[in-house]
């Protein structure tokens, strides 16, 4: 038995495209920063000896991880049932997505429980089999997820880039929009851009020198380039949303006034003091510095923007077994 | 002196993009319907001895325009002066643009009243200079913009596909919604899409096969491939301007709701039965055929959408000089 605690990442340069549905092999790399507990998932896994499998997530009977049984097998335990209780504690109807702490916090306890131990390589492997952005939650810090090219995803894992302590004042100030619902679906949507986008291929041609840029950015701490970067390639994946058949929209009226407000505020200031991101949902993801938060939040509400709620979170390491 | 209406038009694939910013030549070419005179420009041009030039525009002084010196040159009156009354027939704050038909009607009026005859040809060369898109509205019916290749712009003209009569159950449902405001100026925009936009030159590289498929449907009167081919190729204009730096939006949750009635009317048809298209505005145009307009108002209202006005424009010939 083993309870790990992990939490959700925000991605710099994003996931969008498979070129594997089953595996979730992406078409291309992403980087993200791994949150701080603000938000996190706690998993606990437990081959003690059940008459059969079970998952209880958020007081609620799921369905059995498939990646469960990948665990046991390589354990030597494929006979042992689990019992798997797992907890959110974001805040509800957020709209903010559990699956990449879901899936971290899962498959580092089930791993620790089984008696396995495995590299930081092949937890991001497992993870990434269970939702593809958990890949990078469970290297914790600044990450880089590489795509891979072998057919069996053996080398599609997400690196650390650096540890959450080499940028402690950079922060994701996630905004809940008033009004705004659970997040959406993803897994359709991006099938259909890669299948129908005219768009798509130019996106992908793009990816490697923004991964480069981004992970320059974080290495030398330049948040102006990072926060100009995040904007960019935010827009990019929205757009490419856009010219997929059917198209396809996240952000909606108030995400846009957020965004004219961020504007304005990285215009009227002599740097750029934050950047937006939205991944498949209306709530703005603000990449700033600790000290700003306060006067983002501010100018939102001065903007008309209805924020019912802001979280700011810190850089994070990653996935930690809790004893006891 | 002389008096000439003339029309919008709709275009099917999008003008958006110039390789000169001076003389309005496009990086691509574009298709467009002209539109009958449901909404119309009106403009009389008088070279009959003023001591000054004059312009007046729906009975307020504005600027005067700059191809009417070109034109006075060319019929040898370099030295008249011209008193210029133009008037539109757009319901007011409708959010349509005017500048395509005002430009027609100008350029029409103009060289008729200096006693210039123009080819078809050297009209739209003409009206280009006012304004990109009247350069379609003054051959009318179905017409092509060739972007050409020459610097002077002399091979960047429209032609006729096919007369208004060789479609004429085709119309332009324009819905004006509640709260729309007027439309946004393009020039801009435009600019910082060729200069930022890492998406814009998949879109040109797809514009050669996308014209010829619209010139095909045309042809064929093949509606369903027409419906659909407008939808994608808006959706895709407005993914490049998403993707511009910083980003233009011009649809709104209004426009977005009623992209959603479509497409649930598209895919519970036994065909589609009609396809979207947005300009730089928030105002759906709903390309269909007359008879489904009245099915097709009903359905947006009862999905929510807030349809101040709709206006059912059919094909129109172009530019008529009125007389009297």
């Amino acid at each position: 038995m083993a309870t790990c605690v992990a939490t959700p990442n925000i991605a710099f340069v994003k996931y969008w495209g498979k070129r594997d549905e089953r595996l979730h092999l992406p078409v291309a790399g992403s980087v993200s920063m791994t949150l701080d507990e603000t938000l996190a998932s706690r998993t606990t896994v437990d081959f003690g000896g059940f008459p059969e499998d079970s998952f209880v997530l958020d007081g609620r009977k799921g369905e059995f991880p498939d990646v469960i049984g990948e665990i046991r097998e390589r354990a030597g335990i494929a006979r042992l049932k689990a019992r798997i209780v797992s907890r959110n504690n974001f805040p509800p109807a957020a709209g903010l997505a559990s699956s990449a702490s879901g899936f971290a916090a899962l498959v580092v306890a089930a791993t620790d429980a089984a008696g396995l131990r495995l590299s930081g390589r092949d937890l991001s492997v497992l993870a990434r089999k269970g939702s593809g952005s958990a890949c990078r939650s469970v290297v914790g810090g600044f990450a880089e997820w590489r795509a891979g090219k072998r057919r069996d995803g053996s080398d599609s894992y997400a690196e650390q880039i650096a540890p959450a302590r080499h940028w402690r004042g950079l922060v994701d100030l996630a905004i809940v929009l008033d009004g705004a619902r659970k997040k959406m679906p993803s897994r359709a949507g991006m099938r259909q851009t890669v299948a129908t986008s005219d768009l798509y291929g130019a996106r992908v041609a793009g990816m490697a020198a923004k991964i480069s840029e981004c992970r320059r950015a974080i290495i030398e701490r330049d948040a102006p380039a990072l926060f100009a970067l995040v904007m960019r390639e935010s827009n990019n994946m929205h757009a490419v949303m856009l010219d997929t058949w059917p198209p396809i929209s996240y952000m909606n009226d108030e995400s846009r006034k957020a965004v004219c407000v961020i504007h304005e505020l990285v215009n009227n200031g002599r740097e750029p003091v934050c950047g937006y991101t939205f991944d498949a949902g209306p709530n703005p993801h603000i990449i700033t510095t600790r000290r700003r938060t306060g006067g983002i939040i501010k100018a939102l509400k001065e903007g008309g923007v209805k924020v019912r709620r802001a979280l700011v979170c810190g850089a994070g390491d990653g996935p930690r077994i809790v004893r006891g």
